[in-house]
Order: C-alpha cells, then sequence, then structure tokens
C-alpha cells in the first residue's frame, strides 16, 4: 500500500518464526501476522532487531518480508528494516524491500564502522534519494554503539530526508525535548497530522511516550499482548491515563518473561527473544521457539517460567 | 526536623552560588532557598551534583549544609548528599550532615574504585547502620559509571537499608520495571503513603515519572522555576496530565538554558550549571554567576541566550 | 596453497582500492598485492577493517578475494576476512571465501547482537565444523564492542576451534599474558613452530609484540611500507632490539598520515582509510584515493600533510 | 629531598597495610618501605590506586604519606598521589603532601563531574601554580573515565605545566606515539636526561615501555617482587632484552595472583588489591591483609592459590 497517512500507533516489530532447522517458518509467520492485524495493530515492523534481522541471511530476510507483505495484503503499511554496516549493503536490502511491497524503510546509523554525525547524515541523505520510499531513522545506541543526537534528527527531519524515527535508545528525556522541538504534545494532536513521525522502542514506558506526544510505538512485546498494546493506545489518545497507565503496569509485569534465562549463561538478547518466541509457542501462533544461531535456547524450567507469566497477564489459562 | 512522612513533591537540588574568590556566598544561598520554600517545594537536596558538591571542599560542603538547615528551619525536609568515592570517606561527609541537622542523606555507590553490586549493597548497608538516618541511594551512571540494578535496590528497600532512591539515570524505562514491582502507581497512589520513596532526577520527563508512580521529583531546573514544577507535580497529583504535560512542555524549552555554552570550548556540565548560575542571578537571586574550578565560565553571549529563555518561558520581562 | 606452516611474518591486511564510481579497481588491487609480494610479506589478509570489508558488497568482497588470490598466486598464504553480524551471515562469506581460495578464515564475534562468550564460543565452533579451514578469531572491541577474554581463546585454541589470533584490541597487557600462558617468548621461538599464531594487528607496537613472543604483526600501515614492516620483522627476530626500535620509530612518525582529516569533520575511520589510500596514490600504486560511502573524502590539504609524511619517513622524494 | 634528577626507574606505588580496625598499619608500612628500598627501587609513588588512596579519609591519607617519607628518609624520591574529584579538592591534598614533603605531585584529571579537555588543563596549570612542586598527570580511564590525550600532554609538557606522566591506560600504542613525538627511544636515551618523565603503570609490558623509552615503571605487584622489576629495569637498560623479557614473563605469571576472587562475587579491584596484600602478609612484610571497605575479603582458598604463586615465582618456599 501506498503511504497514504502518516505513521502512528502499535506497530508490532515482527518477529521470525524458524524451523528446527533455523529456516524461516512462513506458515507460522503468516499465522503471526493475521493475529496481529486481528488485534487491531495500525502497522508492522518486518526485519527489527526483534526479528532476529541481524541473525538472518539476506535470502532469509527476503522470505520474512515478502511473507509480511503478502499476509498484510495491504491493510496497514509494513514497514521493513535494512540493517547493516554501512551504505552500500543498507542499499541492497533497501532495493530488495522496495521490490518486495515495502511501504517505508527504517535503517540505522552504520556500525562496525566508526562514523562522524556528517557521515550518518550522509547515509540517510543517500539512502533517501536512491529508494524514493519513506525513510525511518532507527536510533538503537545499545547495538550502533552511536546515538542518533536531535539536531541530526531534526535537520534530517526539516530536509526532508526522513520521514521518522524509531527511538530503541531508551533514552526518553532526549526523546522528549526533540518531541517539545517538533512542536510539543498539543500541536501534534490538535494540529494536522505532523510528517515526521516519532515512534518509541520502549515496552515499559509507551503510555509516557504517548503522554509526551509520540505518533506511535513500536514495543517487541507488543508480538506476545498485541491487544493489550492497542488498548494502551487508545486509552492514551482519549485521553484516558488512569486506564493507559494500569495497561502499562499489566504489560511491564508481563514483560518479565524476558528475563527468565540465567545471566550467568546466556546473553540477554538470547533470553528476550527466547521469552518472545516461547510465549508465541506457548500461545499457539508459532511452532517452534528456536531462535537463531548462536544464540542459546531456553531451559524448560525458563520456558515454565515464561508460560507462568503469560497465565499471570491473563493470556494463558491456568495450567 | 525529623522525618515523620516520606519523601514526595518537589525537591530541588539546591545551587551552591560562590563569591569571586571561589567561597560559598551564603547571603546568596539564604536567599535562593528563600525562593525556592516561598514557590512551595516540598523539600530541599543540597550538596547534590546541581549543587557541585564534588566541586566543594569539607569546609565549604558543611557551610552549605548548615545555611540551607538554617534558613530552611524545619519548614521542609533537607537532604544531605555525601557523595565521595568510598565508604569511609561518604562516612565522614553522612556524619557531618547529621550533627548538622540533615533530614536524610544521599549517597551513590563507589566511584573510581571499580565494585561489584555485593561491595555496593555492603556500602549502603554500612552507611545505614552507622548514621541511623534515612539513606537515599543516588542512581546516576554518568558520574558514577556505574548503574543501580533494580534487584539490588529492591533488596535494600525490603531489608530497610534504603529509605528511597534518587534516579538520575536517564532509563525512565528500568525506573518503570522498579516502581511497578514496588506496587505500581495505582497502589502507590492510593494506599498508604510508600515507606520507600522513588524521586526522579529527570527535568525533561517530570510528567511521566508521576504517571507511573514516583512520589516525587529532583529538577535541577527546579532551582531556576520552582514554581513551574511545582505547579506540575499539583496538576499530576491531581490527574490533570494535558496541563501536567502543557507545564512539562514549557519547562523543556526553558531547559534549553542548559546548552548555551559551545560544545568545542567547554564542558557538557560547565554549559549546564553555568546555564543555572546565570539564570539565577538574572533573576537576582544570587550575586554572582561563577561555576567551581576548573569550569569555564559562559560568555556574555551565552549569558544573553539564558536571558532569553527565561524571557520566553514568561519568568524574565522583555528587555 | 595448503597452510602448510603456521602463520608468521608481516600479513599487511590489504587495501580496497576503489574506482570513482565506489566499484573494486582489480588493477590497481593486483599492483597493490604484487608490491606487497616484492617487499617480502608472508601472508596478505584480505577484507579485514583496513580492506573496508564491511563497506562493501558481498560481491564486491568476492571479487577482492578473488583477485587477491589470483594475484597472490600461492605465493604466501592469504587470509579472508568473513565479517558479518552472526554466525548464519559469517557463514555465507565463509563457504565463498573457501570456494575462492583462502587459506584461513578470519571471524569476529558477533556484533550489533548482543551475545554471552559462551554463544560467541559456540559461533567460533559452528564456523569451525562448518568450513573446515584454519579459523583466526579477530578481537576488535573498537568495531565489535565486546572483548575476547584470554580464557576463551585458550579454551578454543586448545580444542582446535581457533588457528590463531588476530589482536587488535589495543590491550598488549592482555594480549602478553596470553602469549606467557600459551608458553611465552622462549618456548614460542625456541620449541617447535606454535600450533596457535598469535598476530598483533598494532602499526605502532609491532617491536613490543614480537618482543612479547607473538608470532606476526598485521598492521594496516603495513600497505604503505611494507618493506619497513618486514626490516622490522627481520630486525626482531635475530634479536637486533636497537634496530627493530628504530624501524618502529620511524614507522609511528609516518603513522600520523591517520590523522590529517580534522576531528569536527570527519570520523577517525575515514581519516585513517582516506590516508592510507591518499598515500598509496602519491605512491603510484593505486589509481584513485576514493573510499566507500558514507566516509567523507580527505581535503587536497590532508593529502598535502599524507605526502609530507611520507617524504619525511623517505618513501617519496621532497616535492 | 628535592628532586634532583629526573624520575625514572622502578617506582612501586606502596601499598597501605591497614589493621583489623582499618586504620593505617604505621609500622607494617614503615617495614615494606624497608623491603621496598632494600630491594633497590628508584622511588616511592605513595595514595596511588594501588594504595587505595580513594578509600581512605584525609587524615588516614596524610598519616600514609607522613610514614612513607619518614621511612624513605630523602633516600629516593616520594610522589604523593593527590587524586580527588575537582580542582579544590586536589588542591587540598596537594597542600598537606607539599607540607608533609612529597617531592612530587601525581594527580588525575578530575573525575565524577564531566569536564572538557580545556578544563582538564586549566585543572592541571592551576595545580601547578599553586604548589610549585614537579606535577605528574596520572592517566587512569578505567577509573577517571576519560584518557589524557598526548596532544595534551605535550602541551602541558611544554609549557612547564607537567613534569611527567604516570600512564595507568593500557593503551601502549597511544603512549608509543607520545615517547615517539617527545623525541623517541634514541634521543630519550642517549641524549641529556629528559625533562619530561614518562612512566608506565603497567605490570604486564614493562620491558616493552622500556624498550619503547620509557622512563621508568610504577608497578603495584613491585610492592611484591621489588627485586624483580629492579633486575627488569637493569636488564633493560643493560639492553639485554632477552633477560628483560625472561624477567617479565615470570612476572607475567605471578601477576596470577590479582585473579584469585571469584568474579561473580568480588570486585576485580578487591580481588587485585586483596591478592597483593595477603602476597604481602605471606612475605611476612605486613601484619594484617584486610583491604579497606567495602571491599570484600579474599577466601582462604584464595590466599591458598596467591601462596602458589609466590611459590612458582621463587618468592616463598614450597609449603
Amino acid at each position: 500500500m501506498a503511504l497514504t497517512a502518516p505513521l502512528h500507533g502499535v506497530i508490532p516489530p515482527v518477529c521470525t518464526p524458524l524451523d528446527p532447522h533455523g529456516e524461516v517458518d512462513t506458515a507460522s509467520l503468516t499465522r503471526l501476522v493475521g493475529r496481529l492485524l486481528d488485534a487491531g495493530v495500525h502497522g508492522l515492523f518486518a526485519l527489527g532487531s526483534t526479528g532476529e534481522a541481524t541473525y538472518l541471511t539476506n535470502h532469509q530476510r527476503a522470505t520474512v518480508l515478502e511473507t509480511v507483505v503478502t499476509a498484510t495484503a495491504g491493510r496497514v503499511p509494513v514497514l521493513a528494516g535494512v540493517i547493516d554496516t554501512t551504505t552500500a549493503r543498507v542499499l541492497e536490502h533497501a532495493r530488495t524491500a522496495v521490490a518486495l511491497g515495502a511501504d517505508a524503510l527504517v535503517a540505522t546509523a552504520p556500525f562496525y564502522a566508526r562514523t562522524h554525525p556528517r557521515e550518518i547524515a550522509a547515509h540517510f541523505r543517500h539512502l533517501r534519494t536512491a529508494t524514493g520510499r519513506p525513510l525511518i531513522a532507527y536510533d538503537i545506541p545499545v547495538s550502533v554503539h552511536s546515538k542518533l543526537s536531535p539536531a541530526l534528527i531534526r535537520e534530517l527531519a526539516e530536509d526532508g530526508t526522513l520521514a521518522g524515527l524509531k527511538d530503541s535508545s531508551g533514552d526518553d528525556g532526549t526523546l522528549r525535548r526533540l518531541l517539545v522541538a517538533l512542536g510539543g504534545r498539543t500541536a501534534r494532536r490538535t494540529g494536522p497530522a505532523p510528517a515526521f513521525a516519532v515512534l518509541s522502542g520502549s515496552e515499559l514506558t509507551a503510555d509516557a511516550a504517548l503522554l509526551a506526544g509520540a505518533d506511535g510505538v513500536v514495543p517487541g512485546l507488543g508480538n506476545i499482548d498485541p491487544t493489550g498494546y492497542v488498548r494502551l493506545y487508545d486509552a492514551a489518545r482519549a485521553g484516558d491515563w488512569p486506564r493507559a497507565t494500569a495497561e502499562q503496569e499489566r504489560l511491564v509485569r508481563l514483560f518479565d518473561l524476558t528475563d527468565t534465562g540465567p545471566e550467568d549463561e546466556m546473553g540477554r538478547g538470547s533470553s528476550a527473544l527466547g521469552g518472545f518466541k516461547a510465549a508465541l509457542r506457548l500461545l499457539g501462533w508459532i511452532a517452534c521457539r528456536d531462535t537463531a544461531m548462536p544464540q542459546l535456547p531456553l531451559s524448560e524450567e525458563s520456558v515454565a517460567e515464561v508460560g507462568r507469566r503469560l497465565t499471570e497477564a491473563g493470556l494463558l489459562p491456568a495450567p
């Protein structure tokens, strides 16, 4: 679909189900997309960090995007992550994503290579010029090891390079300064729809981001409880902050399912992605909870803990 | 005063006015405390990072605390920062603070020395035992270079070591997890006053922190516009989030006064503290805008910019 | 060629000449390889960080490796970098490299993704099993943002996973501990050739690394002055430390050519790689000094400064 | 003593023995100083990081320095650490140190506070002007969290602010660039004694530092085996690199005594300082192996491991 309205709402970064051979399980992915759309999400972000994009080969990435675009069938915009180290490599992903029908592209600053802000700006400008699709900057310092400054974001928003920001920096204070510089909550909520979309990647402060005027949220946990985030978003849009906050607190508790893997045995990434996939498996939405190499699998004990979190959150009956 | 109620509300980290010889200007400090109290703040935090505590000699620190305690005259609780590298040194500051009448002590984890979480726990436990005063943990990774984990905070809250947390980590997601683990907003707002106080150090997301159930805020910018933060707090307590947010957005714009010093010429600390003091000088609350060595002073051009921010925020008439 | 002897000596990480369209200039690359071999280097490392591997598409990487292997014609071992975010992606590069005739593979720990040491170990083990070629671990925390611990390296050396280490950590103390744990200089120099090769990536402390018992060096600056590093290596092997040190000091001065780009205008990577390529262009070894997007080019003024460094080092006549 | 010759040689950062009440054990400290002087060290550095300076109160620090100065009785120069957060606080320590007879002062950049290089320069200049004693910059990023750039060091060396550098950055490549910029090994060893002393803090690469032209070494492990480091230094001065390296390798193995405390139970600082003190206790040089609060003590098992390292290094007979 063409991106006829600015991005907003709940846009889950879609998990990538794998089969026991490590290949993309397109049937499970199609089913997951269906569940998310049924829950009323406003967009889908394929091939993000939660989607294990950097663990997938180029061929696997294309399979994922094609599956998501097909399953979505134009009902909501599909954003495609084009995550790679530098411009030429990102551009290859971007061209594939355009060919497969992505409505917008989501790119980080270069990584591995160490780049200057002026080089980061050149990177985004080149991507925008070469693809012609709306471009979203993905700020995720925990992975990229540099932070996109508000000054840079504003410059690239004002000259039309960027159509939006996905903020996964966890730095809500800096995000607030950007939102205020872009007009602030009142201007963004009462004027014409803003041309530049601000999306928060935080599962834990979605209510606060919306209170601050963010247009949408991109929560990994939205794979597991899309209905909860849609309720949170609707309450926030209606100005019902007690309800939004109550929903957020339930989701914060549910987020504990990302922490069941022991810290001395596996990475926090494996624990979180393993937790998401174990939950999706327990919900019956995907067939297999495997994560991509070299991530280690959760133990059965950890999976049982994930199940208890789902039950506490009301997503699974008590066993 | 004895700390008869849990800490809450607006608790500015009081700036330390200096004279042109670098000594504490007690007259200005007394006046500043008076202005803050007149504005209705709920507590005062002397000798925090904003108070340039780590730039002051032990003698100067004592002068500051004595002045603040005297000027406050028991109207609100006075929290005293006891910031130093390790236990024995912090303990010296703590004993002085107790002798001078501080109602609570605010201590960081050890710094310079690299310590294990078990050693950080031992540090806080020793401080608590040796002083007998309510102890607030000060989480400020940008200065201390380690982060207090929610698990550690909860352990020390539950065993009575800590009476509260001042969170200056900027990590609002982790703070949210802690708040939810402590019962969440509804429980904290509707039940009996919580025994463990959660205070946010963010100038920029105070509304979000209060929405999440924080008990109070400790904004450096509260030196300049205490009335604004009190209005924000009152609106939040009344559940009037549009008003709280509008106030917050005005304060976010005012916060630009911390950025007038050029990045290639001075540290961000000098720019921020210099901006605070230039503003206090322009408001007529302190006599001299000097900051402590080796911080560099703001240029006249930067000070003029600070003045424009005050005017825009309605705190100073147009020149 | 089969890797019949353990890796040792001077093994430059070969620069990748580009044409003005950003494509690999195979003629220049062939010429550069010839110059390096003429200078007596003991191996070549294609597709390392100095080779801008993370700036090149998969197709361009294959072109580079094919060109280097062909130009080398088996005279020295060719090591191929297989740098990418995670196991499946690295494995694709590795299979291509094996097909193109690489004698050994050089892989980093996963990046972007955050992995646990146990996952890093699984990553290397999987690569080793799947390719059957000697595998060199590439420790470059400035890019990968994690450090390979000596304990992990030893474990993977002892079980046969790793054939060597390329240490670009800059942490010579930790490298020394590893070398001593592997037997120390005397054992390594007087006993049978060690099965596990330790290669230092430092341009600046090559003499010290060889004094400590390293088997070889992989200096980016070795593209510009391969003869100098070969002289340094020969002096070190002969135990002539005054000569080795004098050579090293000349090379340290020459290394200033990596710093001609202004810090407030471009990244340190662009300045260093731009300096290497400007020098190769001035030496007449490559046709064009362009670096890959989004790196910014050196100014003419910076290039002139590079020329002066070459003249001072005796590599170019005075203009 | 007046500092009549440039600093050079082996200058151990003296450990601070404590009694079971956490007070300075002056008898043990006097005995330790005696052992170090008997071993032929060329200077003593009191109140460094190894001396637990940041764990000691001002009063305790004065006791330490007074004891070291008295025990040294002018036989070698005594350097005094004046480590604290900012200028005014450092200046207090500096004045005490001058009054107690320190021959030179060793100061870090400000910490906790975040300062700009121009502010760091102002800090050192103010200290130099106010004290009139030779000032050594202490570069220890692991504690101070900023690195002194070679450009800054050179500027402050050339204008007479600094008399030397103690480099504990672990960044031997950058140190090498500084040494070459200061004239290089040959110039430093064959010309007049250099006015600016470069001292390496590394236990593990002392031979390499001396090969590169450093004037001296400041190894914490020099408390345990001062004779070994003096032998290493003498061999290096004599150009006998095989002997220097063999000595270094023995000391690298001995350094394993810093790692006996389990990583999941205590900080690396506690393990290292606890290991040093356990070794000194086993050697019979100090009475008690306690470290300062909040550091955790080594277990008996760890102490036994320390003993085995001493035996292996030939410092203790087999039990």
